[in-house]
């Protein structure tokens, strides 16, 4: 072969299902070749086979890919995060020269792509971290990217991926906005692909929560709420989420005959990014109490020792008002199988409409206050490890492509145009009127399903946080009394200034430290 | 001076306050010589000099502690944990002999600790990483203490550790209890110790919570409260944490003559233990969501930003039905300084002692359900690091000397006792059937916490993980099928076993793993 026919302009390294789209992605772009490698030469090889069209030099060594790629050399890895990453970044560290990229588009922790960048320094070797996000869909036709790597490196990767990047239709934008922006140095695309998915991780179990309370206290089928997620679909709800609910619970089980939700196990895996998101929010002390309620969601449907005893435990009896009228689920309570066939007894349609409103805005509440929780813990993030993370532009790339694009993207985007380094999304003045005008349906909901014994662990955090957030004193001043007390952890006062601890194993004055 | 006379039978390094307490601990018992070192020789000296009776032998030196001491040396590390634990180790180590123990005393995360042992493995000096509760107090009179490390070393350290540990008096036993226990190998102790720490965030908030609605939906006052938790305290929930609360409550600033409580700051701090708990729940995947919204409590709680929004929210309007019958908090409903004053239209005492009581069940049901997390992840780590963890002796040595001492640890030990392999605490059935008792308060507290808005974070997340727990189907179905429809990640089905996938892109069969 000739020379000029291997010169590639970027390279993906391994070829899995990810790997293989986001490389056919690329090659769909006129003027853009790709060359593929991965470790097992033969599933390259039957990747560029099974896709002519796409043209792949196929390398059957680091060392032939280095030869195949004009200089400033460019390699995306989509290798699993962990060992595999760091062998590969070793692979291609050891055929690459100065000012040649090495991209992890893998899901790394921030951290470990801190680590990594670092142990580039010196080889003049830029190391770019991208969150990518999309699945596989979104790798093959447009995934929303994060990127976290130098200036310089973004303004070589810049032209490559913004043609392949997911397009955000706005209203009143003429071109569509492509969903790939440099977030900041080193581990800042990871750290923002992590917390995309702790708000993920949330937004999915809150969605979750609504369709057991229109369920188990409306008395809605599997089929109703599909047709009322539908709906809110057209609303301020819309979302890829709530079109992915609609989809899975109006589907019918073909061997059953029964709604396909009913013959899922109610156990639900994890891949870990959520409980990172809530492992970071504790270590840099920003509370995401909701994401973290939905991880361990997860965790405790997988503790089947645990639930089994769960029969043998009483639920409500009726002694609380549950937002139906009805009673059918208040002897035994509980929820799924022990509550009364579904249509039974149903709520009288002339208030069916006005509850299941009560649930929707109480979601959209809830929705908002795992964003606010998100993005506080993304500008922490950013204050921690230096990053000038554009919080505006991330929510604006998340508008597409990835699995939590949704309609109220556009508000918080708004809400960073409306003011520059706004601290918190609740500080922007029309993002909390709205809650402020659903913090009401998000009490009611969240009342009617604990008096009905669902469990709602989302939604309940969001309520607890912002009730925490309202109340001019919560319980901190009598934890910090307690700690006084028996750790002489000292404490502030309301009246003035300083440190002080009262002398309680003494004569109980206080003294200022 | 004679070398005989120098004779020490243990060393404590580190002379603060901790170090100090607890070599004086040692050394008032008999037979029991003493040595002390600190980097900072004059800090030693000077607690010699303060505590003749103590009879302190000062080493100024490594080399020279080594020599005070009878052998196989043993050292207890009363330093910071980090860094200065390490150095200390490091300076310890170079004069230790194979055979020699270096205890670590200090607030090590379990880890470390684990690491720490295998960089001592070859020199033949024992590690052992000691969990010690109690406090300054508890060092000195007699604290619970959870010890990690080899059987040999814990057979050379038992003699000198149970004079010293507390003593829990059990009915039934004429001899009380030493409060000292061999937990494990390498970082079991500090494992243990962190969990206590988890539990003890999480009992501090949920009485917090209490105190709170105690207040603002009953109407009482700090004074009132305080007299309320005293009855407690004479009862099943008799405990220390009780008996603080009802002290900090009961003091009146000198200053303003107003309640202590109500002078001081509503800003918790943390010292991160508890977070680790949270954080190793999520590790190993399990349910602690009460212990992590206690946590995030006091990360809100510092929040300043974000709560000077929360005065802009408005709270309940008076559409959910509050536990008390008075709607004085309804317009603006929130907490503190919003709340009418102690006393405005009180409940009715006829129905005030009911309500009273409706909250301590709840508080007991939140408590008993923080055991059960926190005792989960006790036996979950055992698993994943290989500790032979007798949970029944862990409960039984915090009955005494540590934070979270309380008498419902001797209901916990009897659970333990009644069945060897207890899975998990629920699975005593008189536990199970206590919490299934107090199920409905814990429900009727929360309802009118949230009708009320009133931050309860950790008692609502204990609910919800009870209901989870008692909802044969809840929302992991849902979110099982949601993932596998944008992430191929498969499901399990009720009816057989096995993994499955739906071709939601293709034709909607489902496909058999």
């Amino acid at each position: 072969m000739e020379g000029l026919l291997m010169n590639a302009d970027v390279a993906v390294i391994g070829t899995g299902v990810m790997g293989s789209n986001l490389a056919r992605n690329l090659a769909r772009q006129p003027e853009t070749r790709v060359a593929i490698y991965d470790l097992d030469v033969d599933r390259a090889r039957a990747v560029a086979a099974a896709h002519p069209e796409a043209g792949f030099l196929v390398a059957e060594t680091p060392a032939a890919l280095a030869q195949m790629l004009s200089t400033p050399r460019v390699a995306i890895l989509m290798v699993n995060a962990g060992p595999a990453t760091d062998a590969a970044i070793a692979d291609i560290a050891a055929v690459f020269e100065p000012g040649d990229i090495i991209v992890d588009g893998g899901n790394s922790l921030f951290t470990d792509t801190i680590v990594r960048g670092e142990q580039l320094e010196g080889t003049g070797i830029e190391f770019v971290g991208v969150g990518i996000s999309g699945g596989e869909v979104g790798a093959l036709l447009g995934p929303s990217m994060m990127v976290g790597g130098s200036e310089a490196a973004w303004q070589r990767l810049r032209p490559l991926l913004t043609p392949i990047a997911a397009r955000a239709e706005v209203a009143g934008l003429e071109a569509p906005v492509p969903c790939v922006a440099h977030i900041g140095t080193d581990g800042a695309g990871h750290f923002a692909k992590m917390v995309h998915n702790g708000i993920e991780y949330a937004d999915m179990q809150l969605i979750a929560e609504a369709c057991r309370i229109l369920r188990d206290d409306l008395g809605l089928s599997p089929a109703a709420i599909s047709a009322v997620l539908t709906e809110w679909n057209a609303g301020e709800l819309e979302s890829y989420l709530i079109e992915v609910t609609a989809e899975v619970l109006a589907h019918t089980d073909a061997a059953t005959g029964l709604p396909f939700v009913d013959i899922v196990a109610d156990a639900a895996g994890a891949k870990g990014t959520g409980a990172w998101t809530a492992k970071v929010g504790l270590d840099l002390g920003v509370p995401v109490p909701t994401i973290a309620e939905a991880v361990f969601a997860r965790s405790l449907s997988q503790a089947g020792a645990l639930r089994a005893l769960g029969a043998d435990i009483p639920g409500p009896v009726g002694n609380t008002e549950p937002l139906s009228t009805g009673d059918r689920n208040a002897a035994g309570g509980p929820t799924g199988e022990r509550a009364a066939a579904d249509g039974d007894d149903p709520v009288a349609p002339d208030r069916l409409g006005e509850r299941i409103e009560t649930v929707r805005q109480a979601l959209f509440a809830g929705k908002i206050l795992a964003y606010v929780q998100g993005f506080d813990e993304i500008a922490a993030g950013a204050q921690a490890y230096g990053w000038d993370v554009d919080l505006g532009e991330l929510a604006s790339i998340w508008r597409a492509g990835c699995i939590i694009r949704a309609r109220v993207l556009d508000r918080i985007v708004a809400a960073y145009d409306r003011q520059e380094g706004l601290g918190s999304l609740l500080a922007d003045d029309e993002l909390r009127a709205e809650v402020g005008q659903a913090q009401g349906a998000l009490r009611s909901a969240v009342g009617a399903a604990i008096g009905q014994g669902i469990p709602v662990p989302a939604l309940s955090s969001a309520l607890a946080y912002l009730d925490g957030i309202r109340a001019p004193r919560a319980t901190a001043a009598i934890i910090q009394a307690q700690r006084d007390f028996f750790g002489s952890h000292t404490y502030g006062r309301v009246d003035r200034p300083g440190i002080f601890h009262t002398l309680w194993s003494g004569d109980r004055s206080e003294v200022e430290l």
